[in-house]
């Protein structure tokens, strides 16, 4: 009996030796919940100093008292001299410094407790912070130390923190974790969450928690899991409320309170028949000021139309927004309900498109997390570099074809970068509205016309007036009235050219399907380089040779 | 008598034909709705065959059959016949073309009627259609034909259609409206969007809607209009339902159904003291699921932060979407509720922003008008325009500095846009990540080293590759091994300093005050030409020379 006892005690320490070693933080803290306080204390007893010193930083705060009471005094000393080691005392340290803000202290707060191993502090900040602004943090953090973050959220909150993180980010702390956490985690996010989790895991890892799932929630994971991500079917939760035509507002009453809690988000019920086919929507403001006596009938409204699950989640979203929406019903082909779809992930959506055009334009689309390891981040990046790099080949190539003439007159040579760059900038400025348009569904073939003219006269004008501009610049500088006339005219053509091409070039790739907002900016810069250099250096070879 | 009585039919006509003259199709409304059917009828008579259809598409539906019986048969007939004047028919003639969206056919058909004049198509399409994709319509129209449309908004869902417009086109719209129909129109709106339109128009117009308020309203609009448009106090909506937190949920219940529907987005009510001071939250759905006989001191949530009316509005959002909120409570110094802010609000806030940052990055920071006149966007643009021309002379004196050596090495001069260009991209990518990181929150001073660490080596990895790739396809075209060598140095050295200028540049803008988003791009890319060149050029002459 003693005998096994001790093996296994001896196991135990064992256990959490060897995730100490391996840096699983978050498997050290859940077997020290397991142990008993003396075996806890045993274990730090065995410990060099540092050693001690960060394990005691992983022992629960409610199971401290018990464990010091197994210690010798000196060691008890030791670690409860420790400032920072024990939960009873708040004070934080976090002193803001100077006008810094609350999220800049506890980011500092962050990186000092990792630098010199204080990760108590940490789970500290942790439990009094929003599971979103947890996300935040470990977002900001390098991806060397995040993990060790990480494993200091509690497990009961890991899933909600797993939520509000960037795709990318989630994707690598879930691909750190153990199965066992990772289902632990699971099992809190909400079905919506789960399935955007699963479907950016391994396909193997997915199948391990949907395995670990009952059969009932695996049924419904599984159906959801068959929409697109970025569909109404892919966007929406199975938490709504249904309620039938039939039945009085006291009877509904008394069902809702024995739920005792609404999901989140509950603005509206949703009225289905028996096969339960959508008829209408039943507004929880309505409940609160019918009386009980009344049939959901009556107030119910027939007219709200519900979201068909193949919809595209950008289409939503514009209704959502549109009609200051909390929360629609959605249906399959059939008309049956199927879920609802609530604006805390329509919010997430817009943030997404907005972040989406913004970052594409750059070349970074894929790129969501800040701190991504070099090499990852430096091979997504020479992508765009080498497309980029064909285009400038390609002007140089133009101007290539001018060597004689520039050899004649280097002024050309010093002047040819200011017409591209003009060019550059006012078609960038075209294509920005036309994305835009197109994102927003303002463009359509009925008004491209209409744009297209307003845009050249735009280019016309502006054009005239930088011409002028330039030239006299350039006849100042070198003395030379012919350039001033060429760049002049090299100018003018080319911010028409950028006129036409900002509105045409996005249209064209959209009608071929690739997305104007990616790719839309290198194009346009092709051709406006290349216009630039030819009008210019051809002007030029014309008039001066 | 019938002298007086024909006075008055005569001024009555003569103010339409006045107003049809001058335009003003919704005078030209209104002033039909106050007259005699019989007056309307012999007005038509008197109207030549193009200008009596026009009229005739502009008189109420329901008046048109008691218009009809006072014509003689003759014009009833040719009335009648024209199958787009009649309220009676309905199949709209907007077949969808081939695979055109609903909004594409919805365009078409609105440019289709303001080209043919046939404006009761446009009123009974409006009719059909939700207040903001009316407002998404109209800014598709160009500008010209934008102000017709727009009177054929029906009087009472105005109000609700300048709300979902861009700023720059409401204050347009606004601007070209009879101050009896803003004021009705601002009669339409929530207290939130009024302020924001009232802040938009002319002083001298928004005191004027504001006198044509009573008292009540008006010192209520006044005290929002005290805080910043992007404040938590410039948000706020003055619906709330504030609650004592003494009273049973039976008498909220039946104080609740006295107001038989709630102001929409009550997901939550507001306990206050008997100084309206803030003391915490009560869930809609904690009353639903709660027993008559609790208190709302039971029930209530006194740990829900209340935000400050200073608040900026780029936080406020953020804490919305995080804790994924439908509405707050909104209190002065004192800690007494104000107000509160809801979801639609911020949606909102969050559509701008991520606008602003796409738009600012163009410099089209203002142009939420896509059909804004020609000269007013050729002014607006024409400044980042100029703004560019400056940072585009700058690498063209640097270039000027080498002039001897293009002189004499003319390939340089083909080269050199590519090791700019280069430069320019990758810093443009580090850029867009550092302002979304910012613009986020998840970089502080704790993190900033570490980034700039990060990007450092991303700029020295991608140097590396493509200093090798450039060099060999230099080597290959001009069969010179010390260009190629020349064009890696400075291609490396240009990639490095974009990493670094991508990080500093921001951070510098944002320490005095410059939105980064606005600007960063015009410095960056200045940094890069002139490093870009500069380090080509320099090396090439210190080399070739």
């Amino acid at each position: 009996m003693t005998n096994s006892q001790k093996e296994v005690v001896h196991t135990q320490i064992d256990d959490v030796r060897e995730a100490l070693d391996r840096g699983k933080v978050k498997r050290v803290r859940r077997l020290l919940k397991t142990m008993h306080p003396a075996k806890v204390a045993s274990l730090l007893e065995g410990l060099s100093g540092d050693q001690r010193i960060s394990v005691w930083h992983l022992v629960d705060a409610q199971d401290e008292e018990k464990v010091l009471a197994h210690l010798p005094q000196r060691l008890r000393l030791q670690l409860t001299r420790d400032p920072d080691a024990n939960a009873a005392e708040d004070g934080e340290g976090a002193e803001p410094v100077g006008a810094e803000s609350e999220a800049e202290s506890q980011l500092r707060l962050v990186l000092e407790a990792l630098a010199n191993g204080k990760l108590k502090r940490i789970t500290r900040l942790f439990r009094k912070l929003h599971p979103a602004r947890i996300a935040g943090l470990l977002e900001s953090l390098p991806a060397a130390e995040r993990g060790t973050a990480w494993d200091m959220v509690d497990g009961d909150r890991s899933g909600k923190v797993l939520r509000h993180l960037h795709e990318e980010v989630r994707r690598r702390l879930a691909a750190e974790m153990d199965l066992e956490d990772l289902v632990d985690a699971a099992r809190a996010l909400e079905p919506d969450d789960l399935v955007d989790l699963i479907q950016d895991l391994p396909k193997a890892t997915g199948r391990q928690i949907l395995n670990a799932m009952n059969a009932r929630e695996r049924e419904r994971l599984e159906s959801m899991l068959s929409y697109p991500e970025d569909s109404a079917g892919g966007l929406m939760n199975l938490d709504q409320i249904a309620v039938r035509a039939s039945i009085r507002i006291g009877t509904l009453l008394r069902y809702l309170r024995l739920l005792e809690e609404l999901p989140p988000n509950t603005d509206k019920f949703f009225v289905v028949d028996r096969k339960r086919h959508y008829q209408g929507i039943l507004r929880a403001g309505r409940v609160l000021t019918a009386r009980p006596e009344m049939t959901v009938a009556e107030l119910m409204e027939t007219d709200f139309e519900p979201v068909p699950a193949e919809q595209g989640s950008a289409e939503v979203a514009r209704r959502f927004e549109d009609q200051d929406l909390i929360s629609a019903p959605v249906i399959d082909a059939k008309g049956k309900l199927l879920g609802r779809i609530t604006i805390d992930d329509v919010v997430d959506v817009i943030r997404e498109q907005a972040e989406h055009s913004m970052m594409g334009m750059a070349g970074l689309d894929e790129e969501t997390d800040m701190f991504a390891p070099v090499l990852a981040s430096s091979r997504r990046r020479a992508v765009w570099l080498g497309i980029n790099l064909i285009t400038a080949f390609l002007a140089a190539w133009v101007i290539g074809l001018f060597e004689g003439t520039l050899q004649q007159v280097v002024a050309l040579a010093v002047l040819m970068p200011i017409v591209a760059s003009m060019g550059g900038i006012a078609g960038s400025q075209t294509l920005t509205l036309v994305i835009r348009g197109l994102a927003t569904g303002q463009l359509a073939s009925g008004n491209t016309r209409i744009l297209l003219l307003k845009e050249a006269g735009i280019g016309l004008l502006n054009g005239l007036l930088w011409a002028v501009v330039v030239a006299a610049l350039a006849i100042l500088w070198f003395g030379n009235w012919a350039i001033g006339g060429i760049i002049a005219a090299a100018i003018l053509l080319n911010l028409l050219c950028a006129a036409l091409a900002g509105v045409v070039i996005p249209l064209i790739m959209r009608r071929f399907g690739i997305d104007p907002a990616l790719a839309g900016g290198v194009v346009l810069t092709t051709v406006t380089d290349v216009v630039g250099f030819f009008a210019f250096l051809g002007l030029a070879t014309l008039v001066l040779l």
